[in-house]
């Protein structure tokens, strides 16, 4: 039920994913959802859970505490009662954040489950943790979030020893806040915490988001969520004022064709850094997968995300983060010598 | 001395600034300067002081306790001695805002100078405060950043009443980290803390930073330092991504043509996000002016550094400064009713 475009595109994107081999479960109000499945012919492959509660899209954490019986509470209790595997929303990120910490149990170990997004480097996309899930996290928890974001590109993008580094002002091992520098300590601790080792190779800068410097970059929810958005602007700029350029010389057709040509190349990069053109932000360290479309999701970034949330499911994802963060807890009570 | 290209981009610069009218002192190695002074037939124009030490682009703040003797230095403590208005430097930001702090004196009331980077936003700039001098900044800082950059707005770009943005993860009153949610509170206050009024407008996203919303984006010197290293990332990134369009797709001459002219523009683009091409960023909150220019800056760049530093003082930043805080440091003990 969430979402800008309201309940039509969920339906056509979960139609999609449905006929693309992925068994789909949706949750809302039937009265709203059944006739959209009609249209599409969908009736009978995609069964409705009743759900009569909405959150909406300006409604915080503190409404999923209010609202047992909105969509994305039936959909993460689904989860929770082993009826579903994975959770798909495009409702509000604090909101579904807030609702999966409630209604469903975290990977033991796990102190706060934390948003991972892809940025479009190459050859593989940086998976940048925490993107918005924890605005004011401990500095243990960034060392479990590069825990989890190790395991997310092992598994996603088949990387063996994923490269970490750690989001701050400065290269050198002291520059940053106070959060920053004693995360950088735990990062670069010997032995790696008693945990998984973890392919730590320092700070690094907001110029290195987009260079494939490293294949996790770890970071407070508030650092990244004010990056990734600044990005998300950024790009947006950009091809504004190539267009703006483009509008502002004349030219022969033939040019402007090509300049117009250029726009669409610079609006397709600023997709490429919307988060929705991955399939959405995986909220990991819970027991079950969630996955956050962008608000502004379409039909086919919601069919993404559904391919992702499958995904890491069949990448047993809950386990292989089980299996880092267990390691690490253990570790915890060690102490460095 | 600073400055990656060493001092011949500076003394060049400094020589240009010399002729469009701005008197310049150079502090640094006489046995350096003066021959690069000779080369450009300046050495009756443009005295040196003598300074032996050099705080190197690698050194922090630190090094500034250990070197009183060094370029940086001495220049600081010509202007604390009235014998100079301000400072230009192209050395390592961390270590002229330690020196500065250590070797100047604050305005009264100001608890820690911040640094100020104008954003290539139309039609004037946006003022982005701080944007690395205090990584862990208390909640009463932002507010004094505020004070700051609304000074620095009214006097580079004639904005009257500037509008106040807080830069956070959301743009509802509640969102942020524990600083940033404190520091709503402090400037949404009413009266507004017994200092002069501040135009706040309330919370802007990563989003806003290039779209004008704001004229002047207060945050804490770790977040914002990471936004513009993030801007300066993206916008090479962007450039990149075109120019590799540019070169895979074949075309007729026309094209090829234009194609490069597109990467130029993206490039342009680029540089706009450099603060060098504001001529810098500026340390505000201390009794003389300090322009920090880019450590790859050119001859061109530290012309355009001086010639901001110049307008700064000609424009009596420091007595304005003093006039907002002065009112503002009475109202810190007032109680909010």
């Amino acid at each position: 039920m969430g979402g800008d475009h309201g309940p039509s595109e969920i339906v056509a994107g979960a139609v999609a994913a449905r006929r693309n081999g992925i068994p789909v479960v949706l949750t809302g109000r039937p009265g709203m959802l059944r006739p959209l499945l009609a249209a599409h012919n969908a009736l009978a492959d995609v069964p409705v859970i009743p759900a009569e509660d909405v959150l909406t899209m300006s409604e915080g954490a503190l409404a999923s505490w209010r609202r047992p019986r909105s969509s994305i509470a039936v959909a993460c209790q689904l989860v929770r009662r082993g009826q579903a595997s994975a959770v798909v929303s495009a409702g509000s990120t604090a909101g579904i954040v807030a609702t999966a910490r409630l209604r469903m149990h975290s990977v033991p170990g796990v102190s706060r489950p934390a948003l991972a997004v892809l940025l479009p480097t190459r050859p593989s996309p940086t998976v940048l943790i925490d993107a918005g899930a924890i605005a004011d996290p401990r500095p243990e928890m960034l060392l479990q979030f590069a825990q989890l974001g190790v395991a997310y590109t092992q598994l996603a993008h088949g990387i063996a020893e994923p490269r970490v580094g750690l989001l701050t002002i400065g290269t050198e091992p002291g520059k940053g806040n106070k959060l920053a520098k004693r995360a950088h300590e735990l990062l670069d601790a010997e032995p790696p915490h008693g945990g998984l080792p973890i392919g730590f190779i320092g700070n690094v800068e907001g110029t290195d988001l987009l260079t494939g410097k490293a294949d996790v970059i770890v970071t407070d929810g508030f650092t990244g969520n004010v990056a990734l958005k600044t990005l998300e602007g950024a790009a947006a700029f950009a091809a504004a004022g190539l267009r703006a350029a483009a509008s502002a010389s004349p030219g022969g057709r033939l040019t402007r064709r090509w300049r117009r040509q250029a726009v669409t190349d610079l609006t397709e990069l600023a997709d490429r850094l919307d988060p929705g053109h991955y399939g959405g932000a995986a909220l990991l360290g819970l027991e079950g997968t969630v996955v956050i479309a962008h608000g502004a999701a379409t039909a086919r970034n919601i069919t993404a995300a559904a391919e992702l949330a499958s995904s890491l499911v069949r990448g047993q994802i809950t386990e292989k983060i089980r299996e880092r963060i267990g390691h690490s807890r253990a570790g915890h009570f060690r102490r460095r010598t």
